[in-house]
């Protein structure tokens, strides 16, 4: 009896998530027709609109053909030394990653000119096309993971039963862990390689302004912004979307045992949240203000929705609470660790908002030491980024602290899940950042009216804040996101190892002091690797757009049209290139160090846990300083210290330039980077322990 | 009779290393001699050297004066809440560290000038005073960390026992490590805001050059460079000595009970490297060659005079091994643990070399960057400050496991306490940068002839390698010794709490990962705020400047003299004003960790693992990218890419700025702060657990 309750109560709950998230991707669906709708433009926004999709197209096809053979290669090596269903969640994990890339940002390229174009008619209709762009993604990608997982679950549980199909998840969670490292750092060394070798020949050497069509390396720029923004953000979020569900459900099954309803509870938060994420954004639709009051009354009102649908769903699956870690907790505990999710977002976005935004005192410091010069506009720069670590990691011990003591590790897990479940919402705001980004390239390169360039600019301004703030959130869930993972390495090691399980991962044992260091040292060379690739990168784009301009003078005078595509080849062809050996560093990093005998599980853990916590300031820290010094520059640029063309401009040009590997290319990236480095260790726990 | 031949060991060891001691204090007195016989120059020179004497003087007089107020205010707070030994401990530990500081530095600034003089004679007398010089320093602190651990430890087991006697010593580290923040900090704040000030205004607004005496700030410049590199220095590394040792100490109270000799070993380490040191210090005076090869030809001899040393000092001490943790070791177990410590001075000195000598690839790389601009430059010198990271960490790995398979904890301990032992000779290499600094300055000043100031300028630029290379040394040795004091806050709450200890410091308990994040955080904000510290420093010295050479046009056509005290007056007030915010930084963690009740001895454990880890990296990373950043304008200035006032100098200038905080005050600063926070960690267990 209470087995067949049981039964439907897991039938019925992931049916619920499952319909929720078909919902959402018909409204994705619907959107990307009223997107279409309207009008693109004149001619030539249509011409400028056409190469910059050209070249998004041109560089993802072959991302996707590069990260295919290495994803064959680990398919295979999983399908013969692991076990078949793992291996083929792993090939479903990397197909979706890489599919809400894709059609994200194929929508974010088609979306880019009819924002223009609605900048023409009016602001209101202007910001709705360009969130509704940016919505199509959010929808995607929150809508895939469940899907994915759910089905994936559901059909891995009838052919090899319930406890290998849990196992079989961590291959979809390395799918989309690994391709996701690979589209974060692919795109961030493209969109920034292409952006300073624009920058450093065009702007600063032939004195062009940012988005002159007479700059070979413009184009480029432009499909930057979507590859590496757009597609690589969406690989990312659904990386962490995925991974804290698997991760929830493992810590379920592993300490909640006997209980299905511990299983459905996180495929329910997020089915519940698409609900939430659909109403913020008939919100944006049908409401008027600021953007930027707009889009943050969508957010609360997303978080709403969800706080208010967990409680009757908590309820409905815990009537009598359950017992987890050899404690019983009602189902008002379970229902306040979920909103600890919800209101880590809205913390993080305020606190990121806070260093990142022109209006407090962050980055107008930045702007004041830009007067002094380039070198006290860097170190402000950098001072801001390590001092905007505090309140982020701060929060993060207190919410760790409290789901603790509400559900134990599964409490935690729950919490990541909520915060996640507000993914939805959140990459439509990020993805909106490209969008108004290429409207304002196409309108400068259209030589549109005075009027529609101040109203792309504007929603410019915003969408900067809005990827920042979203890099924010990114990072402290996939924090949490690993942290979870790393509790299901320790409690797979036991169930591998079994009676004679006896490691005590303590500070006291030197091997655990080592692998802290060793893991410590990940994000930090892992960073490093990807700056110098993308300034290899950038110097290939810098020597080509010099070639142009001396091999054809017309271009600067206007009567040549430079070869955009060459541009776009290069900086493609070099990406791919350079992406490689910083995304294998994590995988070789954790292979080595179980393989070594000396080394060994211990040292392992103390590895996963090395990198979250270094892994989490050094991504705080460079994100903050990147979003700093962008809207340092910005403020100057709005005629304070001198304004544009004044020394203090120059030198928030420079901090700009710094900031932007630091932002968008190796500060990102380690989000996914630590879970892949927690996943690859739970994978090969049975191979060599 | 065991007990009657124990006691005669333990006598006779530490009679012996406290004979070396006297030598080396012997040794230190009679170089000052011979430095004060030889000739400080004309009178313009000691006009000038004066002018430094004095505001380093005023400086140092100021420091002791600030800082012996917090030193009052914690001696009775330890008084009252602790007890005696302890408080006097700490008044003991303060005081040293404050003289081997001051003495130092005093005997820097009367070698500077002589250092000029002696370059107008003969290249290798040069080389020798400004080595001579730094000799003084190198064997002060060592003698003095001797001696007042070792009578403190005789006068106070007798007063109070044994036990109580090992116990009050944790006070006299105390001491040392809180006195060695301030002074690292204060110093680091002085001799940045002054350094930057100087080039601001003089060398970017006015056109000077480095050294001009028409700079308003060039003697404030130059009295930076005595109160941070070699104040500061000595400080800090009297510092790390005696924690060294007393962790030693302890450790081998801990774990190799009823076993004196094990108390002993550490004594004997360091007496014997006095007598390495002093070796060294005759190889540089009367051998000869390339000024590096003889600096490093001495570092050489004093690790194989000490090698050789040790081996029957080992034996005579445990002639039969001694049981640690439970496990007989051999004394050839305990040999090798030391020969560890020796090894490890050698290779983090190579490492640090290549990453920051202009002869290899890093620094040539970022040189190369900066042809593109100052953002290139930057993002060069920040990837290569991450990549500089990975070799010293993974070393020190190789060296913890390999001295914990030799004798535990008590292996790590003599490893440390053995790499301490070179401090000596190492010491003598830094103190010489700030000295050879100087007197390429004097020399500029003086407007002495051209042959002069090329070889003034050949030792700076050793001096600046050396200085570099020391820092990595400092490092990696604080790194080590912060995890010897943090097994003894393990061993110490366990004494503490009894049988009922029942502490699991494990990766698996949330409120270990939180300890880690909190403490994680540390070095980032501390660095931060020292940052912000040294820009608000260098503000007050940049109005200044301004101000004197607008009010007094006559200072630019060198008609008046500037008001050189004015400066330094300035500075002195800003870097003693600054330092206090971030000094107590450390105990504010520790302490509130320990009141709040959610937290406790277990998130202490964290955090105190937390800060070295962070702490190793960021220090590491922070002086590396400095010392290739400083030598990258160095390699342009020899004439490649452009040579001086090319753009690639200007963007290498920016770059040398940024480099100068990052490897002169926040970077240096992060050793005795992570010594701190786990000293006051094991010092308030009685009182909050």
């Amino acid at each position: 009896m209470t087995l067949l309750l049981a039964f439907d109560i897991l039938l019925s709950g992931v049916r619920l998530s499952l319909i929720c998230a078909v919902i959402g991707l018909g409204c994705a669906f619907f959107l990307i027709t009223v997107i279409l709708r309207s009008s693109p433009g004149n001619e030539r926004m249509r011409q400028i609109s056409g190469a910059i999709q050209e070249g998004a197209k041109a560089y993802l096809n072959r991302q996707v053909m590069t990260i295919s053979m290495i994803a064959v290669v680990i398919f295979l090596l999983l399908f013969f030394f692991k076990d078949h269903p793992t291996a083929f969640g792993f090939l479903l994990g990397a197909f979706c990653s890489l599919a809400a890339g894709y059609i994200g940002m194929r929508i974010a390229v088609l979306a880019n000119a009819r924002v223009t174009q609605a900048a023409t008619e009016a602001r209101t209709r202007a910001l709705r096309v360009a969130f509704n762009g940016g919505a199509v993604t959010g929808l995607l990608v929150v809508g895939l993971a469940l899907l994915a997982v759910g089905i994936f679950y559901h059909f891995a549980r009838d052919m090899v039963g319930p406890d290998m199909a849990v196992r079989s998840l961590v291959g979809l969670a390395l799918g989309a862990s690994l391709i996701s490292v690979f589209a974060r750092l692919g795109g961030g060394i493209y969109t920034k390689a292409a952006d300073v070798g624009a920058d450093l020949v065009g702007k600063i050497e032939a004195g062009l302004e940012e988005d002159d069509p007479r700059n070979p390396a413009t184009i480029a720029d432009n499909v930057g912004d979507n590859v590496g923004d757009c597609a690589g953000m969406a690989a990312d979020v659904f990386e962490t979307y995925a991974v804290s569900l698997i991760g929830a459900i493992l810590v379920g099954v592993l300490t909640a045992a006997n209980a299905p309803a511990a299983i459905v509870y996180p495929f329910v938060l997020g089915g519940i949240s698409v609900l939430g994420a659909i109403c913020g954004i008939l919100f944006v639709n049908f409401g008027s203000g600021k953007p930027a009051s707009v889009l943050m009354g969508a957010v609360g009102m997303s978080a709403l929705v969800s706080a208010i649908l967990f409680w009757p769903a908590t309820h409905q699956l815990f009537p009598n609470g359950v017992e987890i870690a050899g404690k019983m907790r009602s189902p008002t505990d379970l229902y306040y660790a979920s909103l600890i999710g919800l209101i880590m977002t809205g913390v993080v976005v305020v606190i990121t908002n806070y260093y990142t935004s022109m209006r407090y005192r962050p980055v107008q410091k930045i702007a004041r030491a830009s007067e002094t010069g380039h070198a006290t506009n860097i170190i402000a720069g950098l001072a801001v980024g390590q001092h905007a670590t505090a309140l982020p990691v701060g929060f993060i011990g207190i919410a760790i602290l409290l789901s603790y003591n509400f559900a134990g590790l599964y409490g935690i897990a729950v919490a990541v899940m909520s915060m996640l479940s507000m993914a939805g919402i959140i990459i439509s705001l990020d993805a909106f950042g490209p969008i108004t980004d290429n409207a304002g390239g196409i309108a400068v390169m259209s030589n549109l009216g005075k009027e529609v360039r101040a109203a792309t600019d504007e929603l410019d301004a915003v969408g900067n804040t809005m990827k920042a703030v979203t890099k924010g959130y990114a990072i402290a869930s996939a924090g949490l996101a690993a942290l979870v993972l790393f509790g299901s390495y320790v409690e797979e090691l036991k169930a591998h190892i079994g009676q004679t399980f006896n490691f005590q991962f303590s500070l006291t044992e030197p091997k655990v002091i080592i692998g802290l260091f060793i893991g410590g040292l990940l994000p930090f060379i892992f960073t490093a690797f990807s700056m110098d690739a993308v300034g290899k990168a950038a110097g290939a784009v810098v020597r080509e757009v010099r070639r142009q301009l001396q091999a054809h003078p017309g271009i600067l005078r206007g009567e040549e049209t430079p070869e955009y595509g060459r541009c776009v080849d290069i900086v493609t062809k070099a990406a791919l290139r350079e992406m490689i050996v910083p995304a294998l560093l994590p995988l070789a990093f954790v292979i080595l160090v179980a393989v070594i005998p000396q080394l060994g599980p211990v040292v392992l853990g103390g590895v996963l846990v090395g990198t979250i916590v270094t892994g989490l300031f050094v991504a705080i820290a460079m994100t903050s300083s990147g979003g700093a010094w962008d809207n340092a520059k910005k403020f100057i640029e709005e005629g304070n210290y001198g304004g544009k063309g004044s020394p203090a401009h120059a030198a928030a040009v420079t901090g700009d330039t710094v900031g932007d590997p630091y932002k968008d290319t190796a500060g990102p990236a380690i989000n996914p980077m630590i879970k892949v480095v927690n996943i690859v260790a739970i994978l090969i726990i049975p191979i060599f322990f």
